[in-house]
């Protein structure tokens, strides 16, 4: 059976097969019906071999190990045969054969590899203006039909920011949506902290003053993906939230102030969280970027800095670009303010979006929110399921 | 009171007090009483004043931003008050009082950076030479003796491997232990994970089968940093249990093959782990480099791993690195093998030290061993918190 030789669950669908398959030097050379010509390294390909002796069919996960081929392998015979697959003999005996469409999906050639990069989701970046377009779910949909669930995290992970409506107004509601992703990130603040104004508080987000625009525990090494506030009670005095796109910033910084963004994407900062129990630091570049140089994570709590550590000559630059990066953050225009109502819940990605909170007055009335958090690889393979399943 | 100017929960002892202080330029000057001299950036003496208008008292966290500095701050009168401090003026008025200890322990000149980072604990690899002095803890000292619990930790922090014995013959009584450090790192697994084989598994590790030396979830952004493994029955024929130091490979692989070192530190490679429910990638290099260059993590399980993305022509470099690293893998001189008993309990840095697990014969007696996770932030907190108390 064809399907029996799927490593995978996704089945490859292609409108291009095989046209001609043959070998080039060492290794093998596949021309398709478009014209496009995929060269398949020996061992790249050998690797890949997906027959129930190279593959545990019952987890579909690879058994054979690589080192296990001769250092001199090479294809003895290579066509394709009559089911369209490219059919691989190799020196030592062993047999392969690989499907046309899971073949160009994985195909290594610089057409190919071009073409899936530009189909990675990019993110949407956004600011000021996005108040009045910012997206909202509803919650009922989105515990029960597949297709909101999807779209409401479609919507995290390209803007990182979404607004939950309808949320019953108790204790633990936002584990129900929280739990349509999956388990719960949990920190030494609990499964699901409180936000309110303690008498002893262990950090300053449960008092009532002013929190500067930050991400949450940049103090581990892995911040928290998504995090979830629900506002179960809100008629204090103050308190409104503010939220500011942290790639936005990355972004005008890159072309606004080069040198700055240098800086702040590579000197380590030091970030500490400390009370009678727990002694937390971690020290990363504010600004991330990933292996293609794109902005991945944003890390700032000014309230969880600790000292610098870098070479004196360096200061005056660090400075420069932190001190740019902090009045950035209070710009007007990379800014939305909004005041959280009983049935809301921000939904956003803790690793971009920033979320500041104005004074409040605890004698004006109550304010208690829930928050929690989800790990950004948990809505990844969320979407990936949902894609298969209801695409 | 000058203890109240330390935001920070340790002591900061110096034998070391302030000679002289002076301006230089924009900066601040201090003479040590040793002759050392550390000059202070303006901005980052500024960002570290200790006075209860800057940090609040409460929660010990930084209220000041260093945006509000006006750009041409500068000291306007610097000296060591009578109480030994060092006693700043800036030119908008603002008092700064920083205590000698404190300062001599975060100074930045470049004989301080350097004593402090002989001060990091570094890693002690081992080969096949361990397995007769792999150390080992008695379970009731760590749960009740907080020496003992350090002593534990630190063995973990600096070798990666540990044996615990006389761990309760319970189900879940591996918490204990774990939640003598902290909460525990949930995955898609459950807190806590029963290995032996099942009927339907969705991981080789619920089978019976050979498992090549790995690590666990490669799949997810941060890898599980402690892994607790603990045996509850063993009766079967094989499955003896295997550790390879990954960062002794590493070190052996950056002197004996240099290129190979240079290829896998740097290229990323997929692992991939997929089941009805769940879909997790992640594509990092297989061994990681801190910012000083030093080894900081191995990510690897052959049965995870996709389909390399990468551009043809770097594909052998890459084969042969990554065949290699398979190759030393299975060398003598890395290898410690093992058979657990009930009772015993392996702890280990998963993101450092793999383990393998040969092959048993499920027909031949029963065998369970039950696993959780426990993340590195949580071991080094629990260290800092109890060297705080203890030392």
């Amino acid at each position: 059976m064809i399907e029996d030789l799927i490593i995978d669950w996704r089945r490859f669908e292609s409108n291009e097969s095989i046209g001609h398959a043959v070998r080039t030097a060492d290794d093998v050379a596949v021309d398709w019906s478009d014209g496009r010509r995929s060269v398949f390294n020996r061992f790249w390909l050998r690797d890949n071999c997906p027959c129930a002796r190279c593959v545990l069919p019952l987890t579909r996960e690879q058994v054979f190990e690589i080192i296990d081929a001769p250092d001199e392998l090479t294809p003895s015979d290579v066509h394709c045969d009559d089911a369209g697959r490219l059919d691989v003999v190799w020196s030592d005996g062993h047999h392969s054969r690989y499907l046309p469409g899971w073949l160009r999906a994985h195909a290594t050639d610089a057409t190919s590899r071009a073409e899936r990069r530009a189909q990675h989701p990019r993110s949407i970046i956004w600011g000021a203006e996005h108040a009045d377009r910012l997206q909202t779910f509803d919650h009922d949909a989105l515990m029960t039909d597949d297709v909101a669930l999807l779209a409401w995290l479609e919507s995290l992970r390209d803007t990182g920011m979404t607004l939950v409506r309808g949320v019953p107004d108790q204790a633990e509601a936002l584990l129900g949506p929280a739990h349509r992703i999956s388990h719960i990130r949990e920190t030494n603040f609990g499964r699901v902290f409180d936000v309110r104004s303690k008498p002893s508080p262990d950090s300053a987000a449960y008092t009532s003053v002013n929190l500067p625009p930050h991400t949450d525990l940049p103090t581990r090494e892995l911040q928290p993906g998504l995090q979830f506030l629900h506002c179960l009670v809100n008629d204090a005095t103050g308190g409104e939230s503010i939220f500011v796109d942290g790639f936005a910033i990355a972004d005008a910084m890159r072309r606004e102030r080069p040198a700055c963004f240098a800086t702040i994407t590579t000197v380590p900062i030091a970030f500490w969280n400390r009370d009678d129990r727990t002694d937390y630091r971690w020290s990363a570049p504010v600004i991330a970027l990933d292996a293609h140089g794109d902005v991945s994570e944003v890390r700032f709590a000014n309230f969880l800095r600790g000292p610098i550590e870098a070479e004196e000559g360096e200061m005056p630059a660090i400075y420069d670009a932190l001190r740019l990066f902090q009045a950035m953050t209070r710009e007007a225009r990379f800014r939305i303010e909004r005041r959280l109502a009983p049935g809301d819940m921000w939904v956003f990605d803790n690793r971009r979006v920033m979320h500041a909170r104005r004074e409040f007055d605890p004698q004006s009335g109550a304010r208690h929110l829930q928050g929690t958090y989800v790990d950004r690889d948990e809505m990844m393979s969320r979407i990936r399921v949902l894609t298969r399943q209801v695409a």
